[in-house]
């Protein structure tokens, strides 16, 4: 199995990116490179705390049940989003770190963290 | 026909994605959601210029070469690569507008681009 949601994201333009670190970006970018988990993140994240209810996610976006439930566990094991259970519904959290870290691995190698005078 | 290496990328956590931005956006991920193509994009970044003859793209990769076809082919046909030929081979340059218009797609809700004041 793929590394999921663990170590990752190596950034591919500024240095030579390994094969393992290659599988496991590419299995990040694999999370996202779906519509209707990409309408997924969006939504959950322009809610109140960037949090939802797994109970208002399927009306809005106009998907079937099963396939929102599925979407869901792939982000989740991504890392994307974290859940937890209150009562009887689970809530689903956009996880900003993973989001963050996955837009550093696309830095353009030019790109210097600010500029620093030597000595 | 989805399209490819065209408009895109709505910025995801910002703004609801509608049904056709997230379907470009997805398409621009599925393109590098490749561990190969990651390591083409990595490799080719790292050269002077950000840009490599295909005729040194094989062996350094431990790619076939047909493989090798085929992703520079994809990662053309989503603007992440440009191509010239040059006499008998074709060169491959990186198009950094391309990959920093997906790096912020990926930008968070509360980064905002720099503070403005009202009037």
């Amino acid at each position: 199995m793929k590394r999921k949601g663990a170590a990752c994201c190596a950034p591919l333009l500024r240095t030579r990116l390994g094969r393992d670190d290659a599988e496991a970006l590419a299995s990040a970018f694999k999370a996202i490179a779906d519509s209707g988990r990409l309408r997924l993140l969006s939504f959950i994240a322009g809610q109140p705390g960037a949090e939802a209810c797994v109970c208002h996610l399927v009306q809005p976006l106009g998907l079937a049940q099963p396939t929102v439930s599925h979407h869901l566990k792939v982000l989740t094991e991504a890392g994307l989003l974290a859940r937890e259970r209150r009562g009887t519904w689970m809530f689903y959290r956009l996880v900003p770190e993973r989001v963050e870290a996955l837009r550093q691995a696309l830095a353009l190698p030019s790109e210097k963290p600010a500029a620093k005078k030597s000595a």
